[in-house]
C-alpha cells in the first residue's frame, strides 16, 4: 500500500507570445504557462500529476504556493486517500493562515486546483479508469460527499443533489455508449486571436468549417471598427446558419458592454463572452437583459463556487463556462455542475490554454452521463495548441472530443517538455536568455 | 530629484497565536503578519513605506508578490510619481500576466496594495503632511483621476463623484477643527475575542468601558451556548445603552446565519459582522433582509471594488467595512467611499491585525473631511495590539482616533521589529526554532 512521499511543483512557461497565440483585448501578450504538480508515492509506478494555468509571470508564485499547499498530503496512504477525496480537500483548504490569502481566490486557490487536479488524477491511475469513468462508476452519495457545498445551502442541499443525481443514474450507460459514437461536441477558439491577420483569420476559419465545426469564436473589444470587419469576415467563411460566439476578456464597463454589443448584434452573436469584470454578477445580469436574445457566457475567470451560485442566482448567465483549473478542482467543480443542473444553466467549460483541453473533456463527458443528462446548447471549448506536450493528449475528431480511455486525468506532461520549458532554467529559456 | 532606485519587501510575522489574540470562529491561530514594502531612492532621507496584513503562512508569497509588483516603480522620478499616483496605480494594475492570477483578487491583489500604501506613504512624506491632509489638500478633479473607477461606471459616473466632492469642498476646514477636537470615533475589538475566558472578557469589557467606548464587539459563530454565555456577560458589563456588536467571521451558510442571528436577537446587536462568504453579495442581501432592524456588516475580505459596488447595488450591508491593506490602497479605496456616500452607506473601516489601525485613521478622518461629510453611524475599529513596532503609532483617547501630524501614512515600523520579527531568520524566530 503505497504512501504519499513528496508533492513537487514545476514552473513550465511556453512561449506563445511569440505568435500572438491567446491575444486578446485584455491579455496581449501571455506566456501559455503551468504551475505543474506531480505528487510522488513509493512505489515509482504509482504517480499523479495536474496543474493549474497561467499566463507567465506570477506562476513562480503558484508553483511556491502548490508546494505549500501539498505539504499535509506527504505520509498520506494512497489507497486511504483516494477513496476520500472530499476529506483530502477539506483537510488542504481548512487551513485558515492560508484561507486569508483568498479566501478562496487568487493564487491560494489557484494552487489548491493544482494539487487536488494531481490527487483526482492519482486517483484515477489507481482505479486504472479515465477520471471521467471514475466519477461516472461513483454513486450519486459519493459524489455529493466530494463536492464542496459549504456556502450553497441556500441555492441546492446536499438532498437535493443526491435527488437529481440518482434519477439520472440508471441511464448513465446509454449516455455512455451515445457519447462513445459521437464524441462531446466542441468549438474552436484556434482561429479567432485577436492578434491575427485577416488572411490568417480567413485561412483559419475556413479550416475550421472543413474539420467539421458547427461553432467558432473570435475575440473582439479592442477595436470596434476592427470588430465589424472581422466579424463580416467570419460570417462570410461560416455562413449564417453556423454560430458565432465573440469574446470580450473583460474589458468592458457595463454601459459599454450593452453599447458595443448593440452595434454587433447584426452577426447574430451565439453569445457573448466576459462582457465585464468577470466579478461583476449584478452587472451580467444587466447585460443580459439589454442583449436578449444574445447570450451571456462567463466562467474562465469565476473564482469560486459562491461567484457561480450568484450567477445562477440572478439569471446573470446563459452558459457557464467554469475553468478546470481556476476552481478547486474536481470537489468544487461537482458543486457548481449541480447547481447548474438545478438552474438549466448549460455548462460549457473554458479550455485551450496549457492542458486545460485534456481536463475539460473529462468534466463535459461526466456532466452529461450523471448530471445534466443532455446536450442542449452545450459545447465545449477547444483550441489546437500545445497538446504535443501531454503523454495523452485529447482527441478531437468531426468537432467532437473523442472519450479517453487511459486512466487519469489526461494532465501528465512528457518530462522533457517540463524540462525544456521550465523557467527559467529549462533548455528553451536559457537559449532565449 | 530623488529617483526610486528599489523595491523592497520583508516578512514580518508576530506570534499572537500564542495568545489568542485574534482568534475567531475561522480563524483559530492566525499569527499576525506583514509583507512589509519599503521603497527607497537615491535620497537616503526619502523612502517610502507600506504593507499588507496576513495572518501568517503564505505571508512569504505576498512578499515576493510585492517584489515583483514594485520593479516597474525602479527607476521613476519620486516628484513625477507622487503627482499622479493614478498612473502608476495604473502602470502596476495593468500588467496582464499578473492580473491573470486574480484578476484583483488574492496574492496579486494584497501585493498591489502593499506596494500603493508605500507609494503614497512615500506621497504624503514628500508633501510634508500626513496622509489624511495630503488627501483632504487635492481638489475634487485630482481626488477622482486617483481613484480607479473602471467596473463602476454603471454605479457613479466621474462626474457624479466630482460634484459630490465640490459640493463639500468649502466646508473641509471645518470639519477637521472639529476632528481636532473630538477624533474619529472608534470601537474596540480587544475585549471579545474567541479564545479569551469568561474572566478576561469581562475584565477587558470593563476596561473598555472605562476608558470611554460606547460600543464593543465580540467574536461569535463557533457555538452558540458559548455564545449566548459571552453575550450575557458583555450585556452585564456594558448595559443596555451601549453598542454590542458581533462577528461570525463566515462561518455560517446563510440559512444557518439567519437562524443563529435569530437565537442572538435579544442582546440586541448593533451589526453581525461577515455573516457568511465575504463574495456572496446576494446572501447578504438575504440575510439583511431576514434580520432587520439588526444591521449587516462585511468588508474585511471584500476582495475589490466591484465586490463593493454589488454590496451597494443590492442593498445588501449597512456597514460597509473595507480593508486598507486588501483592496489595492487609496486608488482603490477612494472608489469605495465615492460609492458609499452616494449609496448612504456609512463606512467603518475593518482594522487590528498589524499596523490596519495605524492606516485606517487617515482613511476615515479623509472621508468625514472630504466625501461623506458625515459621523452618523460610523465607527472605526481598533484593536490595541501591536502598535509598539511603529514609529508613529496610533494614539486613540476618549474613544476617539487623534488625528495624525507627522508626514506619511503612519506605516513605518521601527528597523528593530522588522529585523526581530523577520520570518524565518529574526532573532524571535531563531530562538523558538
Amino acid at each position: 500500500m503505497p504512501t504519499i512521499t513528496a508533492v513537487t511543483a514545476h514552473d513550465v512557461r511556453f512561449p506563445t507570445s511569440l505568435t500572438a497565440d491567446g491575444s486578446d483585448a485584455m491579455n496581449k501578450d501571455g506566456d501559455y504557462s503551468a504551475a505543474y504538480v506531480v505528487i510522488h508515492t513509493d512505489d515509482p509506478a504509482v504517480k499523479g500529476y495536474g496543474f493549474t494555468f497561467t499566463i507567465g509571470r506570477g506562476n513562480d508564485l503558484c508553483v511556491e504556493a502548490s508546494r505549500q499547499r501539498g505539504l499535509p498530503l506527504v505520509g498520506l496512504l494512497v489507497e486511504e486517500s483516494v477513496a476520500d477525496l472530499g476529506s483530502v480537500y477539506r483537510l488542504l483548504s481548512s487551513d485558515s493562515q492560508l484561507r486569508w490569502l483568498g479566501p478562496e481566490k487568487g493564487v491560494e486557490h489557484l494552487a489548491l486546483a493544482a494539487v487536488m487536479n494531481a490527487m483526482w488524477d492519482l486517483a484515477a491511475r489507481v482505479a486504472g479508469k479515465p477520471l471521467w469513468r471514475l466519477l461516472a462508476d461513483m454513486t450519486p452519495e459519493q459524489l455529493v460527499d466530494a463536492a464542496d457545498l459549504k456556502y450553497l445551502s441556500d441555492a441546492i442541499t446536499r438532498d437535493e443533489a443526491i435527488a437529481m443525481l440518482t434519477e439520472l443514474a440508471p441511464t448513465r450507460a446509454a449516455r455512455i455508449a451515445e457519447l462513445d459514437e459521437s464524441g462531446y461536441p466542441c468549438y474552436t477558439t484556434s482561429a479567432g486571436w485577436l492578434g491575427y491577420s485577416d488572411e490568417k483569420l480567413r485561412r483559419l476559419l475556413r479550416e475550421a468549417v472543413d474539420e467539421g465545426y458547427r461553432h467558432v469564436k473570435l475575440k473582439v473589444g479592442a477595436n470596434r471598427g476592427d470588430d465589424i470587419r472581422r466579424l463580416t469576415i467570419a460570417r462570410e467563411v461560416i455562413g449564417d446558419e453556423a454560430r458565432l460566439m465573440i469574446d470580450a476578456n473583460q474589458v468592458w464597463d457595463v454601459p459599454v458592454a450593452i453599447d458595443w454589443i448593440g452595434a454587433l448584434a447584426r452577426f447574430n452573436p451565439h453569445w457573448v463572452e466576459e462582457p465585464t469584470s468577470p466579478d461583476d454578477v449584478l452587472g451580467h445580469a444587466a447585460i443580459r437583459r439589454a442583449i436578449a436574445p444574445i447570450g451571456v457566457a462567463t466562467g474562465e475567470h469565476g473564482m469560486n463556487r459562491v461567484l457561480f451560485k450568484q450567477l445562477f442566482q440572478a439569471e446573470a448567465i446563459d452558459f457557464c463556462q467554469l475553468d478546470s483549473a481556476r476552481l478547486g478542482s474536481v470537489n468544487e467543480i461537482l458543486a457548481v455542475y449541480f447547481m447548474a443542473a438545478k438552474f438549466g444553466i448549460p455548462v460549457c467549460p473554458h479550455a485551450g490554454g496549457v492542458g486545460l483541453c485534456e481536463l475539460v473533456q473529462h468534466l463535459s463527458i461526466f456532466d452529461y452521463v450523471a448530471v445534466s443528462g443532455s446536450l442542449e446548447n452545450r459545447v465545449t471549448e477547444y483550441v489546437d495548441h500545445l497538446h504535443e506536450h501531454f503523454v495523452e493528449p485529447c482527441i478531437v475528431e468531426n468537432g467532437g472530443y473523442v472519450l479517453p480511455t487511459q486512466p487519469g486525468y489526461s494532465a501528465q506532461m512528457y518530462e522533457s517538455s517540463v524540462e525544456k520549458y521550465s523557467f527559467p532554467n529549462g533548455s528553451y529559456w536559457v537559449s532565449v536568455a
